[in-house]
Parts: structure tokens; sequence; C-alpha cells
């Protein structure tokens, strides 16, 4: 297997990389860790990008100037080592100001000024080459039903996104929207708590071309979801405008592990979606692999390089496999069996509508439904099973 | 408190009364009900309505002759009883003909099968009466990621239910369609499985106004989303067709018990949010209060109508707790304190756009963050209180 | 109702009211709160005592005069207010040096230095006059497989609580071991996730008599598991040494809610349970109510003293429920109908073996199955209504 | 990699190969399969045993003449092929009789006449040569908590097992007794959902050596619990007296998967668990590796045999995967890093007590916690690593 290169496009969170290892219930393990020491890293173990909210480059609260000398030192180190910046995002959710959300807090003041917060950070996303501005509105929520008019935040998040794509419009950025959905935690419940949450609300906006989706494996599987399938519905609504690659062991706290070291099975077809799913076998989706995980607290930094690494490799690791997988012609023959190319096929006929199917005897007052018992059997346990042993490096 | 009435609009389904206990590790502890007597005791338990899937009224397989019978028998007793027929549902997830689902079946012939048959429900259902078909694509999933192209299998759905629209339309029935989503069971993964995945399904539509949700408690709570959130999401789209009342203790199989023996908090919020979440306190909602439950497989006959009153009268109790919440003054006091309402107010002032905030420095440049750390509390728990002690009727 | 009094016995964690806000998406929303208010507003709510982690008191890596200090102003709070410490515990969580956990710490420096500072907290609660010694293990487990041997772990973990055993019993000390275990967060997978594990463990001590549970209500259904069942076990094993209260919604991240603003049925089962499941429905348990909650992050002071008397207010609202539930005649024909006492009725008769049982025909051979088929029905879903009822203060 | 062949000890349940596809939303998708056919086949497929329900091999209801045929037929099969029955259960779950439980209904007669049930199975069982006889107690347990007395519950169950335990000492059989848990389905929460519950159970019987678990994997998952880590305290406790293997994807309705094609890490953890976790490597359990799993629905009997191989073929894959990764020398200095072996250690010196550990200052006193702050990393994501790299088969 070939090293990570530029070319596969990989991006990691200036928040993953400087995660400190506070959780709930520890402080820090680890040190700070300088923007271009971590550029510089990134760009050896051949990652393409780095991504970050404004808070993780300056803390809240910071000058002017302490805010520009942090954006200049990213500079400088992004032309150093050719790292580019496709995505940034606004940290709406860390600061008490935010402690009812942002967009979507009860307190409008502090809504005007979160929708503040995001323009700015526009401008520096826009400033640095990155297309896409990420919006993960981890406090719009609430713990309790009563607390928060939940129609009433849809139109506060709808107006505040109306607004946001307006301003890039006039301003000519290059630069769309991407909605983070996540079910819980920090708040008892979120806002949009699924991608599929997140598609809907984005058909009720002023420009839904503009806006689209950026799921995470994690949040999604925190519902117990299936992310590989939450994100061909993704592509089929078209909105898969970014991703988030991690691992998660279940329903539970939001682990953010290493990509592969959570649901392996569906990581496979995860990676087999996004590289092999498009036309004739081509990438459905060719944005950034972005990695959002966090390093384990248990580690020290050499753990933080190791594990980035491991994000990587695992990811081409399931690249060969998926590609080994659809090369196989026992797989290919044990989708026909399975009629796994049918699906395709459109169930009406060229030209027909629903009176040429009432006339069509055959589908109905001549069908035999009875072979289906105890036959017909779609074999889709084998089909699993050489899944599985192209995962395993088996076959 | 009255004892519930046709105006209070609770409906059954035929298949809930008439569970008869199979469950995946036992045979049935009941035996079959009789249609008439089923309307016969709805009636005078106070229901306004019965609700059924074709197969639950002439058993899958029936002759034209037994399906007859069967219908003319049901119309007696509605007529006897005044009971209404609102809505009706077609079964495409028993037989074993439906094994890999009906709309996105792998095999062709099964889909157009499927499709024929719901045809023949929706006639059913306009004769009787019904303005609102449920679709509840139970077996539309899979198990294995391979198995199911869902991209493909969206795009099938979305050709029957373009077609189930016309033939509404061209024969001028007052008909509406519901989407009923469920995230797993019988299937491993089930296609559309929040409500919010089927909102956005709608969109991709050619009538989408034909076509709402109908949402159910416990498939919801399934993935552990907050029921009474999803619902205000739905009408904040207009799409709360029809509902499902039920109970679920959690993330575990789907449960069907008596609405209120579940997640009694939330189903409190729900009814609070149905009955007075609409304009100036109205009703959010005017449809059927549709109870989707199954009677404990420990019950015999008399468990199964102790059970059906329950959901009726848990229903109507809730409904006194949450008006008499919404009359208490400490109530309001404390809802003004949580600053919920000024969640309506929008965020950006009357014609003000992203350059007006831009200019008003009180937004960012002058705002003070700082009170919010140790103040500017929200009083969210006291105001959970007493939502809780209006529950337990101790206000 | 009359409002708390020590009486009641209710306690509070250091640690809950004094919770800053932190969570693993942001800082404190709230300053520190000094521990002479802290016991002197719990006084005056009515609380009966105050609990602490040694790191709650004085700040992990305090001098033994800040120490001191701290201490010294506890015992006067405490000698002015009348208030109570009956549990003391000691973390081995927070500190970086035990990320890998403390009795169970990969590295045995860690294990020695972990079990000293046990040692110091047991000597503090002994002079407090604390009877009881909480272990939560939050950090000893593991996010991978090969990463932990969890025999060893075990073994590890047996031989400290020996070693304490020892010190207790040689001193002559008035204090007992309480387990308390959580299935993760913050490890991927904790040790003794479940009290079942725990009560498993303590069988295998030295001094099994010394040690017990001290369950929490949402760790045990962080896991899916009824902790109103669970207590029962834990009572039949004769092991709830302690208990730890408060609210959760499900399975997710750790929500130390209010008691009751969590699973309310389940809530009530408990307090029915600890007040009226002893003999003749006296209470089963006499310890210590104690509320390990955190008041929301969104809260400011006065939304921490709020939710401090929620907790207490509930449960005296659940136990005055609990009451009348017991006291209903149609209740207590309920339960005979659904033959709750039936169970504690030997199935075998006084002395009689399996030969006797063998030769009991009526046991078998002529014992008629067939009547439990549409009959013999439970009424278990009219008892769970007439609980439903009296929780709601409907009857 | 070989086939399997009788000396692996696969073993498979009757009632798995024999499942017909009937599920709460559906009935059979495959007709019966014959006793004599099933051995016949599982024995080609290199399997060691097969194991059953006594409602399996002779429906609820056969008569004396019935039952006797099917065990001849069955007798006959085992001579032919050589194939064994290392274990049997009963079945007390799925008859009418059995609805609110066997051991512990709350009807008294049903539990003496599930006693003697029991009593017959396991004559029948020591006639067949098992040597362990499994409860899986599915009906014992409640959907609502005033329904069920669970400290009456746990006497009843003891009770039964007790006497159980008497009848196969004085019979001098040689089986065991294997309690299996279960978190929930078909009750709303069963008795002893863990095996940890299990486990402290077990130690309050008369003849505790008599009486071990059958964990399944499913099932602890179902509770989002870490099966390998329960194995381990399994192991721990000397209880693992039998394993069912099968799939489950989280935390939702038991789905009773093919090995392997639920969480694959947790799945490699375990056989590696069992086959090198003794001392120097060796396997840690001798028993069978019984397979409890369901052939999709989706299937016919050719996806049956696929399915039964696939659970064979993937536990053997992942054994070569586990050897493999034992013996990489990186694999050996990754644990060394991760001081893995370090935790068998005993924490304390030989022959040190508390007294001991008290006067060594470089315990406490002298003792840096502060490198552990940003250094003394464990490594364990590179561990991590390592071990997918291996269950990928990717060094």
């Amino acid at each position: 297997m070939t090293s990570p290169t530029p070319a596969d496009k990989f991006t990691f969170g200036l928040w993953t990389i400087g995660y400190n290892g506070t959780d709930p219930f520890g402080g820090p393990t680890r040190p700070p860790m300088d923007i271009v020491h971590v550029v510089t890293k990134l760009a050896e173990l051949g990652a393409y990008g780095l991504t970050f909210h404004d808070d993780d480059l300056f803390a809240f609260g910071s000058t002017a100037a302490q805010r520009q000398s942090q954006i200049d030192r990213l500079k400088g180190a992004l032309g150093d080592t050719g790292l580019k910046v496709p995505m940034v995002t606004t940290n709406l959710f860390s600061a008490p100001v935010f402690k009812d959300g942002g967009f979507t807090s009860n307190d409008r003041d502090v809504r005007r000024y979160a929708l503040r917060k995001v323009l700015r950070q526009i401008d520096l996303g826009a400033e640095l080459g990155a297309h896409t501005l990420v919006m993960w509105g981890g406090r719009e929520g609430a713990e309790y039903d009563a607390a928060k008019d939940i129609r009433a935040a849809l139109s506060r998040y709808r107006e505040g996104v109306n607004m946001l794509s307006q301003y890039v419009i006039d301003k000519g950025y290059d630069i769309r929207f991407a909605i983070e959905p996540k079910p819980n935690e920090p708040r008892g419940d979120i806002l949009l708590p699924t991608l599929g949450h997140a598609l809907a609300f984005i058909e009720t906006l002023e420009h839904p071309e503009m806006v689209g989706l950026n799921p995470e494996v994690g949040h999604e599987q925190m519902a117990g979801l299936n992310f590989a399938a939450g994100i061909a519905q993704a592509l089929y609504h078209g909105k898969l405008f970014h991703i988030d690659l991690n691992g998660q062991r279940g329903i539970k706290y939001d682990q953010d592990l290493v990509f592969g070291h959570g649901d392996l099975h569906n990581a496979f077809a995860l990676v087999d979606l996004l590289e092999n799913g498009g036309p004739d076998g081509t990438p459905a989706y060719d944005g950034p692999r972005h990695f959002d995980y966090k390093p384990s607290r248990t580690e020290d930094e050499s753990g933080v390089w190791d594990s980035a690494a491991a994000n990587m490799r695992t990811y081409l690791l399931l690249k060969e496999r998926a590609a080994a997988f659809r090369a196989d012609p026992e797989v290919q023959e044990a989708l026909k069996n399975a009629r796994v190319a049918e699906l395709s096929q459109p169930t009406l006929a060229d030209g027909e509508g629903y009176a040429e199917l009432l006339a069509d005897r055959s589908a109905f007052e001549d069908f035999d439904p009875e072979p289906y018992f105890g036959g017909r059997g779609f074999g889709f346990v084998r089909l699993q099973q050489l899944a599985l042993e192209h995962l395993l490096g088996a076959r």
C-alpha cells in the first residue's frame, strides 16, 4: 500500500490534533500545540489540508492583534508546506454566552452576536481559500421540552442561514455551507438531530442550492443509524458537500475514535460507496476526506501523530479492500444472484402508468407469490460473507 | 375527567386490538377477534374510528368472495355504530413475497405486485371514506450494506409514490399519503429511518403536497430521538398528516405499549404541543389521535379492552394537565424568564440585512459576553420542575 | 406536602452543587462556590448531609496547609448547621496521572499512588463521621480490547479493595465500601459496567460483607437497564449500601439531570420500592437519599438552588403518590388479579423435593396448558394504568 | 485456511438452522426442516454437534409416541454421522402457558409445570450425552414495574435451580447448568439482564459450583456492553461453561446474525481471548463454540447452509488473525509500551500491606504526578491500529 499523499485529500481539524484531553471527568492531559508545528507535521504525514474553528486558532476573546498574529503564522506555515484550508467553521458552543446556543439561543442578543461571529469567520475562510463553511450547531437544542420552541428555533436557524447565504452571494465568495447534524451531547436533544432532519430543513431555505451536509460517522451512529445508508441518501439529494470521518462504538457518548476503530463493516461500506459508488464505479464524492476525531486522552504527543496516521492508513486499506471486492467475479455473481442491480431498473416499463399496470394481469391476478416461500432466496448472507472476507483480506 | 367521545377523534388500528400475541419467541396467546365485535366494542368505548391494513380484514390470499364478505361485514358494523375509517394502509411486509420489501424489493416482479396491492387498497379506502393512506415500509431495507443500493431504492420508492399520487389525482379521491418512518426491525436498517429522512424524501416527489408523515412515538424513540421535537419539525414543514400514539421504553425492540406507558415527560410535551401549540394556544393538529399499540401478550380479551381504554384515558388526562400548565401564572412567569417567546422574535430587525447587522457595533464590537458567565441563567430547570409538578397533578 | 427536613436523609455531593458547567464542548459557565456557602444553603433547603471527593474540597496538588484550611472551614460550617457527612469518596479520575485509571492503571506506580490517595480520604471520612466510602472507578476501563487485560484488572481491583478493607478493620473505623458501577464514559468501556457485574465481583473479595453497592439511576439506564429492578436485585443480595439518585433520558451521554426529570415511571417504581418494599410495607432502605446530579449548564446560581430543591421535592411527591398507590383498594385488587403476591409463595410445597414433584401428576401429566390461550390473563396493563393514574395524581 | 472439522468443536442449535423466518411482522418464509436432514448437513459441513430445545425436536403438546419417534430419528442420525449433542435446553417461552415466564411466572401452577418440563429435558440430555443444560429465561421478566416482585422472582429462580441441581446430583448425571442472560425482548425487561447479574445470582445458590454462564454475543451487546470484556469477567469467576456466538449491530432488537457480521473488532478480541487467553497463550476455553444465530429471513435453504458455513469460516479466519497478531514482534513491543503485562504484577510488593505502603514515601509524598501531563502516554491507539491491520490481513 502506498503512503498518503495530498492527492488523497485527507484533511484534519485543528481541534482534533490539538485536543488536549479534557472530558467531563478530567482536565487536560496534553499541553497546547503550536499551529506551525501542527501544519508542518500534517504535511509530513501526507495530509492535504487543515480545517479550524475561529476559537481553535485564536482563543475566544482574543484581541485583533492576537488574532492577526495567529492568522499570519498559519498563513506562513501553509505557504511553507503547501497545506490547504478547504473548510472553516465557527465555534458557537464553547463560551458561556452560547450556553443556550448561537443561532437559536432564546436570547436575541446572543443570536445577533453569533451571526456576527460567523460573518467574520466566513471572511477569514474566503481569505484562506476555503470553499466550505461547516455549521455544527452543538448547542442548538434543549434538555427540557418546554424550554425551547422548536418551530421558532427552526425559523431562527433559517433566518440566519438565509442572511449568511446572501452575504456569500453578494461578496462573490466561492463558499458553500454544510450542516453537521448530531442527535445529542452536549444538549439533551439537538436541533436537526440526523442528516435526514437537516436535509429536510435545507429545502425550506432561500438558497437551498448553497447548503448541504457535513455528516459525521459517529453522530449518525449515536442514533443507531446506518452511516453508509445515510450518506447514500445524502448523495441521492445531491447534498454531500463535506464529510467527517471517525469511529464510534455504538450508542453512547461521542467517542471520536480513529476512522475504522468503530463499526468496521460500515466503514468498509462507506469507503466502497465514496470510492466506487459513482457512475461506472468512479468515486461518488470528490471532496476532502476530513477526519474529525480525538486522539485518546491516554496518549502523549507521539500517540497524537500515530493516531493521525492511522486514520489515513485505514482509509487507504479499506479503499484497497473495496476495489478488490468490486473486482471479484464471485462477488459480481453474488450481486447478480441478490438482484442488486435489478433495483436500478424502473418498476414501471417505459411509458407505463397506473392504467397499464392495472391492465397487466401478470402483475397481480396471475402473479403467484407462492414460490417466494421456501424459494427465490436473495443470497444476502453469502454476499455479506464475501464482503467480510474481502475486508479481512482473506480473498 | 369526561370519558372519551368521538369528538376526541381517537382511532385504533384493527391490528392493534386484533394483535394475537405472536412475537419472535412465541406464538399466539389470544384467538382472532371478529371485525364486527371489534367495531362494536370500540364504539362503546368512545372511539371515533378504525383503521386497517388490507390483510388485517381479509387474510393474504383471500378469494374475492372472502374479501367482499369481510368488507360487507365491516360496512355493516360501521353503519350500526357510526364509527369511521379515516385511514387505511397496505400490508407489504408479512407475506414471504415481501421478504425483501415491497416498493423497493430487489425483485422487480415483487415491486409491481406491491404497487397493485396498494392501488387496490386505495380504492377500498376511498370507498370507505378514508382521507389518508399510510405507508409504513417496514420491509424496505436491508441487513447488509452490499445487499441494497440505497439510492436506487429511494428512486423506486419515489417512482411508486409518484404513480400512486397520479392515480389518486386522476380518480379525484380525497386522499393524502402519510409515510411512517422507522429505524429498524424487522429489517436491520430501514429506508427513511426517521421522520427527518422522510421529510427530505418527500421534497423529491412529483406531488410533495400530497405526501406527509405519520410519525409513531416509539419509532422515533427507537433511535433515541425526542418525539415531541420531531413532531414540531413536522409541523414546521406542514407535514403532520397523521400520528401514531403509543409507548416505548427506550432504545430496544419495538414495544408498542399503551400511550403514556413509555416516556411520560415526552408524552406530556407531545399532547401539550398537539393541543396547545397552534396559534393563540389552539390545537396544532386536528387529525385523528391514532393509537398504534399492542395489548401485552400476557393479557386476555379483558386486558385488550382495558388497554384500549387506557390509551384514551391517558391522552385526556395529559390534555387536562397541559391546559393547567399553560394557564398557571407561575409557569407563564418561568417561560418569560427562560425567554422562550423571545425565540419567536426575528434575530434581525425589520428590514435589517447583513450590512445593517455589520454596522451595529452593539451586536459585536461593543457586546459584552462576560455577564453570561455566572449570570443570565435561563431557569430551564425550574421550568421543567413546574412541568413535572403539573404532570403529577401536584399544582 | 411538607418541605424536606433532615429526617428525610437527603444528601448532596459537593461536586453536584459545585458543578461549574464544563462539558466536552465548553468550559465553565459558573464560578466556583465556597464550601461554607454550600453547606449553609443546603442546610437552609432542608438537606441532611453533604458528601465529597477529596479533590472537590481541596484541589489536586494542594499543600497540606491548603487542605487543612478547607477541612477546617467545612467542619466549622457543619458545626454551625448540623449538616452531616455520611459518605466520602476519592477522585481517581480527573488528574492526568489517572488517565488509564487508578486501581487498575496499567502503570503500577499509579496504582500505588491511587491506593495511598484512598487511604488518606478514608482517614478524613472517619474523622468526619462518614460511614460509607464510595468507589466510582470511572477511569478503570479501556477504549480498545487489546489495551487492557480484564482479568488482571479485576485482580488488581480485588487486591486494592482487600487492602483497604483490612485497613478499615484494623483502624476500627465504622465504614463500609460501596462500588458505583457505570458502563462507559469517560472510558469506552468501564470495568464492572453494571450493578450485576459489581455484585459478582464483591463475592470474590476477602471481606465481601464490608463491600456493597452505590448504584446510580442514570448509570444503569445508560445500559438500557431497569433501575428499580436492579435495586431490587441489590436488595436481594443485601448489598444496597448507598444510592445515587438523578435523571437520565435514555441511552446517551451521562446526563445527571434532577431526579424525576428522566424516566418518571421508573422513578416512581424506585421510590415505591425504597419506601414501601420492606417487610409489611416498611422502607426497604434506610440510608441517605443521595442526589448525584448536575445543575444544567444553562443555569446561574439561582438555578443551582432551584434544582437542588427540585430533587427533594420530586422525591417527596413520588413518596406520597406511592403511598396512595399502595393504599388504593382497586390497586390491591389488581395486584391480586395479577397474582403478584403468588410469586412469593414457594413453587414447591413445604418439604417437597423433585421426587414429590415428579409424583404429582397434576403438575404435568394432568396439567392442561390450554386455558392459558385466550384466558388466564394477568391484567398487567390495567395495573400499570392504575400506577400511571396515581403517578399523575388522578386517583 | 483449513476447513472446519469436529476438532474445532463447532455446534449449532436446531432452532438456528431450523428458523423458519417468522418475526413480529411476518410469518414463515421457509418450510420446516427434517431433523435427519439437519444432522446430515451439519456433519457434512464439519460441525461437531447439535443442540436443541425440547420443543425444537418435538412440538409442544406432542404425544409420547411422537416425541419418541423424533428422539429415535435424531439418535439414528447422530449414530450415522458421529455428530454429538453436548448441550440441551428447555423451551419455557413459546407456549401461551409461559406468557408470564416459567420459573418465575406469577402463576404457581405454571412454575411447577415448568420445572417438570426441565426435569424431562435433563433426562433426555443425559441420555444423549449432553454435559450442559442451558437456561435462557426469555420470558422471566416484566413490562411493568408493579407487575413483578423481582426479589420474589429471584427467590423462585433460586428455588428452581436448587431443586434441579439436587436432581442432577442424585441421578449422577455429568451435567452442569449454564444461565444465558439477556436484557430485554421478548419481555420489556428480563430477569438477570447481563452476565454480571447472573454471576451474582449464582453465588446465592446451594450448588454454585454446578451453575455457570452461557453468554451470547448479541445479548450483552443489546445492553451496549463489551462482550469480550464480559467473557473475561466470566473467566475470572471460572464460570464460562458454554458460549453463544452470533452477530449484532448495536442496541436494537435481537438480530442473531452470523458470527462476525456484527461488531467485528469485538469478535476479533473474543476469539483472541478464547484461543490465546489461557496460560502461556493456550486457549482460555475448551468447550463448544456454539452458534446461536438466525439465517436471515430473506434466504432460502441454500442461504441457510451458506450462513452456517459462514459462522465457522469466520471463526477460523479470526483465529488465524489472532495468532498472527500475538506472534508479531511489533505487537509485542506495543503491548510492552502500553504496559499491558504490568497490570498482572501485584500493586503491593510480596508481603506488603497497608502499613508498608504508607511507609513508602516514593508511593505518595515523593511521587511526582506531573510527568503524566504531556508524557508517559500508553500508546493504546497504535496498539489498536496494529490489531486493526492484523484483522484486515494487512500485516
